[in-house]
């Protein structure tokens, strides 16, 4: 049996990020093996020369950290709101260079347009650096620096690489540091991110209370710590996960506060070395108008360059509502378990066969893969938090990975929501003549007559019944405590789920 | 070799958590056979009859569940700010049921005065279940229900267990359900825990900016990814860290606003069983009243009573301060390094000798305790995440390690805080002599001039100077792009560190 | 309502850990004013002179350390086997020292007696620093050695102080460093829990195997993804738990083998700068012989002092444990769940009242108290992994917590594990008439038919019997495929459950 | 700014997978666009009939998995040890059928040889379900089932989806369930993967064991808490990272055991229905020849089809690997920090220019990417934690985000450790003369003589020493305790460092 992955990723192949797809090894290889023609130019950095393919818009340090980065297979480009924040990010910059005099206005037309188009995604097969990447976020930007710089010499009908023309650093990169350039792409592509999770989970949202309305009136009984509790309905407990998800939605877009700060004009450390002191509110006003988006400059770029704990809080908050729809799953789950030896109370819509073995069984799979996107969360939660811990001095040096975990948490939560609110909710059925049949049995309902019985006679009483000498209501009346008149007004089901308004009960409680 | 614990807690001494102290076994064994004499009352439920100390405020449900959990042997008591929460819940509770006509006024009046001792710390002794306890909280509302129901017996002039004057059940928990009093309880224990941890952090953020003061002029090389990085003040860092920490007291105070949402009202499952319909108003009323806070009443209580949210969000928010300020201990370490082979920038003041084999070693052991606390928090965030996640259909049964893990949580940062401020921060010394050595002959520098140099020249410069060429100034000069005068200001060190307000650059800047 | 808690902490009581027990705010108060009077000693090392209580065997370096690390308020006597751990080592050296002729006779016996005290738990109320302490253990190590060298000097009819006589460092600590001492004396300490929680592990396993013997014959529908599947007995069921436990107890011992690898000798990095050569095989010998453990020199001491890897797995097997018991405490509340509306295919027996309000209402206390110590495990885990990979160069500092929490661990999981077993899985009942019901309906037997209907067929029979077509076995004759005979065959219970040994199927098989 | 990705996804494209590559957008556009021609036949299980494209190998049940689970948009292909054993155990199956009569020698070989066209990775490209799903692996074994199947057909000069000759179910999956199949697969999965690791740990191993041997002779200062310690060399602490790693190489060839342990034969819950009794043994027998492993079937097949303990000790041993070598890569941004301000001692190799701003900058870029991997993989551990601990009964459902979790940590680790050998540890170089003149001045070197001198005058004599007084031999030699000849002898500096054998200190150590 030849596993041949290795081989591919040892090859050393420069442009093997352009090929890291799903697809086959074979494909890959091919792809690989035909970047690597002669069709090369040269260029160097300060620790030397490099050949480059001459069709690549990338440059000699998108070059070297291809070969340093060789983990996950997957580029940035994965990360389509990241690579398009870059775009907005070194256009802002472009203009406020210019407008403070720095950069003239044929370089500033090219870079223009070379951002635009990172903006709409046409350059997205360029930025192949990994998503896991040491540097702290120098790669991403100098990936970004080399294409928009290697884009905007072509529009001047000039070369790849005639850097003295236009200059990934001098230029494209001008004012400005990774360590402000790469926080900030960050944070508006997870701002961008906000608002698609926010839309998935008011989808679900919206899904659970459309059920809730439907189910309102089909009684069940109410269940903690798994054992029967007392009466409610299937539409109060829908609505109450619409309700707890409308409450995730204004969690997650009240993240957008602390997002929203950003460190542009910082450059490497806070101190703004380099950056004409104007530079940081020429450029938010642009990244305003360009994004669209209420920015801000922090207060202390010192601490805004060093910290990052609105990644902490962030991940924070998408764990929350990671473990909110988790549970909700699992109650999805166990409410429709069956069909003959579960409880039965809910059917979900059948997805696809469950099984290779067992005929006709179909399973809540839906369900299913968004506990695992859940747990998944948790754990990128985890990561997130060793990161940011890790940080030190005036630097977290592994924004990269909190950036992946980010993005691929919201990214992998909107898509679950979505195909839970799509594929499954919208169609969940209830068996309502089941839950009547067992809602009307249930010794629960005897807490309603607590405040009339005490809490000893009404426990002997739960005890009876469930021992099969007799239901709640002939027991009670055997008592004598209460007549049947009152105790039809006490047991009335819509009373007993709380939804009918009930009368005063202290004038006649017990002693 | 004798290791005698299990035998202590397999005898089943009814008053275990009592004696389940920090003491030596033989205390606790002589205790425990002391509550086990003859001198005992009986009592029972539903499931039969038990002897109970006879001078035990606690009844029949605590004996049990002293019993089923001989856990951690740390009882509810140490977490005093839960104690007092639930005297206040029940307090509100009596007063609501009183308005209501539900109690009368001599049962209220011996109710409120247990109620007032039970808050004032008077019967802490008597909260006697273990911290990490099956049932939901049952056993913790039960254990307040059984105290505050016998000593206003006592109060009465009554004896102990005498339940037919007044019942844990019917009077103490009248209106109630653990469900709905367990949850307010600890979210008011929690407000408390805020305050204090905010105070804590308000304290050392401060000692931090007073540093940040005394250090402002003394330079020094900031770092990115602890490599040398450009000009900074040891000011700035310190500064920085007050600023992250102001931060973080205004998310903890923002914390408060969430918390404040309780349920009382909801009873069992949130339908509102067993209560009069206007309690849910009155109660809340008592409850402001009475604890001096905003609380409100949550909109939809089924929602209210099944999720666990507002606890994974609090430890994501206490997560997040104890990952900054481990950071920050990182880096307090990290510059004490030293003393002759270390970076040996800051003194922390020499607290303890260090080490038992090596003379005259003094360890930076106050950030090393507050690390510590630090991973500590981190894990308990993901112990509340699993309890939350495991919360099925109209309760989660986890709820009490959640209770538990944060008032934990809350209380060690606040100890750490406080004694990093007061036994570290306080009494931080510079080395300022060497600093100033470092900076003046940091290659670092070269960086404020890549405007009028370029990234290529600027990068040949700062490697030539490494290489012990020359100093950045006199290569500089030799290249002839910069005269002396203009190279003084830009190289001034106030403006290297952006302290000083510098002239706009663009004017002048290279092409 | 007045808190008082910090009060009490920050009023600087010297030997405030004495008191920091459960014990009410107010008899703490006491005791620390009691120890507070004038009857003090002096003592000084190199940081300064301060007063130490006269009676306290613990000195200089306790005493500062208390000021340090007001954290947990639990002291290190809580872990029962970490002190005992310490008097062994303390002893296996002196008698080293002294077969090296590095310590007298007369000393050499006065410390064996201290030791002997040591261990058998005489002098647990002096071992009273915080068990969350910086310092790398270094304060743990000295409390040892201050209380050893005092109590000797007991021994020998002098005053504690005394340390000319006999010195802490000199005498108790002699030819070791806190950096070996301690993480062996830890490695003892966890060995003896070790032993502790496999015994646990293995009280539980046969309990679920006797259960498992008792329902053999009970059959009952297996269920995959809480689905319906095939059939199997109740005693299947819980000889898997079974099983599985003993394959946990199997691992927790496999465990034994990197613990028993210690470091004596090492002494502060690994270099053994101090010891006498001969010392790391000489103390080993003696350190086996009162322990009674085959223990083991490590081959490389710079690696073993800075590796703190066996926390790390440690930790890592006792998390999967917890989490098998605790997915086994999940199975056990649903399969008990009901009364009425829940699965009732178990019950477990009564272990208190369930709730302040729905009478007669009884809970999975301890499966659920169970479930709780898991996530409690889960996050020490993530605790000890933390601090693992913080430590730094030659040493990791944040041992204290990684031993404090796998302490924890154990201890909690024994307690919890040996009152699983003992106060529920033992008294566990099968609903066996309701479970032969539900089976005997089951359309998943319709399974054990695929050889020879074919998927395709299967699946159309299954989904007509859910369809209430008819039962499977009437539907599988109508079509002829299978006669009564076969059928009958095909379709036994135990034949079903893979309890009776079947005939092949391979002659007969569809093609 | 238009983010398309939405769009893309909620197109219900049902060959979407086949074109989730990296590649931009537009283009998976087109061949999402070129599948969905009208090249189809048509498919249908008993939920319905769908359309599949002509040229696909997979069937209807892979065509709803890629609808029902559009979460990561990366395919299990990604694993290609995955598929490949899926490959071998489909092949052991089927010659196991044959042997028992199951089978007919036509439909074996048209199986046999399709199964080998996927262990060699030729149909990589039809494996095209998310690795992120629900169903417990149903839909990998279906697509396994489908893919395989249709491939057979056109071995017989068949069409795909002529199920009445080749079935996936009937005939490929024959005697097998998901619930066998699936975890078998992913264990051999793992066992691949694990050798690749070991092979990796052993490169990283090995190279800072030549590393060590380079550097055995430079002294440096040791440093436990960051705080100077006493005397070691380089070479010791190289080694000793050697040591530490080959440590782990051993652990995690160690889990090979547990891995080895399959449940074929087990079927759907375990007890074995549907498959013929030989079965077990027969498929075992061939599956070891099929891949050289020396697998065995674990003993209670209900136990094993439920548990995934393995999963999680797996997780456990591959976290710890990270962690430790997180903390070496710690260790070595720590060592090489400067180059002027830091501690100086390591260079490490520069692999890219490390600031887009800061000219001349070089940062330890390949140690931060593996600490990144590191706490990714700590993430993955716990999500892997929860996903056990969420099975329930007979199954649990979540494996396939273990599988793809240890897949992705296995493989990320072993690139990254690669890397870290190859990339930088092979070039570290030493600063020796900066190293040897720090040790000559290190106070540290006390410690050797505290057998002499006894800890309180030891400690004077630092303090004196780092206060400028003096340096260590000439304060020690003012004391008269030591003569010049007994001191150099002492203070050797192989001594020191414990590489040299030393004389016995018993004979003269104070009294």
């Amino acid at each position: 049996m030849a596993l041949h992955r290795n081989i591919y990723w040892a090859d050393g192949c420069a442009s093997g990020a352009l090929s890291r797809a799903d697809a086959s090894r074979s494909t890959r290889k091919t792809r690989c093996a035909h970047v690597n023609t002669d069709q090369t130019r040269r260029e160097q950095d300060f620790l030397g020369e490099r050949a480059i393919p001459a069709d690549a818009l990338w440059g000699v340090h998108t070059s070297r950290a291809l070969e340093n980065f060789p983990i996950s297979g997957t580029s940035i480009a994965r990360h389509r709101e990241l690579v398009a924040a870059l775009g907005s990010v070194k256009l802002a910059a472009a203009r406020a260079n210019a407008e403070l005099g720095l950069l003239d206005e044929r370089r500033l037309g090219a870079i223009e347009s070379a951002c635009g188009e990172v903006i709409k995604g046409l350059l997205d097969d360029q930025f192949v650096v990994d998503v896991v990447q040491g540097g702290a976020g120098t790669s991403t930007n100098m990936n970004a620096n080399e294409v928009i710089a290697n884009r905007a010499l072509q529009v001047l009908g000039l070369q790849p690489g005639d850097h003295a023309e236009i200059h990934p650093n001098d230029h494209v990169n001008a004012s400005q540091s990774t360590n402000d350039v790469y926080p900030t792409a960050v944070k508006i592509a997870l701002l961008h991110g906000l608002d698609n999770l926010a839309g998935a989970v008011r989808t679900l949202s919206e899904a659970f209370a459309a059920k809730g309305e439907e189910f309102r009136a089909v009684p069940k009984v109410g269940r903690t710590q798994l054992q029967d509790a007392v009466p409610m309905t299937v539409g109060q407990e829908f609505s109450a996960w619409a309700a707890t998800l409308a409450e995730e939605q204004a969690r997650i877009l009240d993240s957008r506060g602390l997002l929203s700060e950003i460190n542009l004009g910082a450059t490497a450390i806070g101190t703004g070395i380099t950056a004409d002191p104007r530079y940081a509110s020429v450029v938010l006003r642009h990244l305003r108008e360009i994004t669209g988006m209420p920015l801000q400059t922090a207060g202390d770029l010192v601490e805004a360059t060093a910290d990052t704990g609105v990644f902490v809080q962030l991940s924070g908050v998408l764990k929350r509502t990671a473990v909110k729809v988790s549970k909700i799953c699992n109650d999805l789950r166990l409410l429709s378990s069956g069909p003959q030896a579960g409880l039965g109370e809910l059917r979900l819509p059948p997805r696809q066969a469950g099984s290779s073995i067992m005929p006709g069984k179909v399973n809540p799979v839906v369900p299913e893969v968004v506990n695992q996107v859940a747990f998944w969360v948790v754990g990128n939660d985890v990561t997130i938090t060793m990161a940011a811990e890790a940080g030190q001095l005036q630097l977290n040096a592994f924004e990269p990975i909190m950036c992946h975990g980010l993005l691929q948490s919201m990214d992998w939560m909107a898509r679950a929501f979505d195909t839970l609110a799509r594929l499954c909710v919208r169609d969940i059925e209830v068996n309502a003549a089941h839950l009547e049949q067992v809602s009307a049995h249930s010794v629960g309902v005897v807490t309603a007559l607590l405040p009339h019985l005490g809490y000893a006679e009404a426990s002997a009483i739960a005890k009876a019944a469930l021992s099969g000498e007799g239901d709640v209501r002939s027991l009670v009346l055997r008592t004598g405590t209460l007549d049947e008149a009152r105790l039809d007004e006490l047991l009335d089901p819509e009373r007993l789920a709380g939804v009918k308004a009930t009368a005063a009960v202290g004038e006649e409680a017990m002693d």
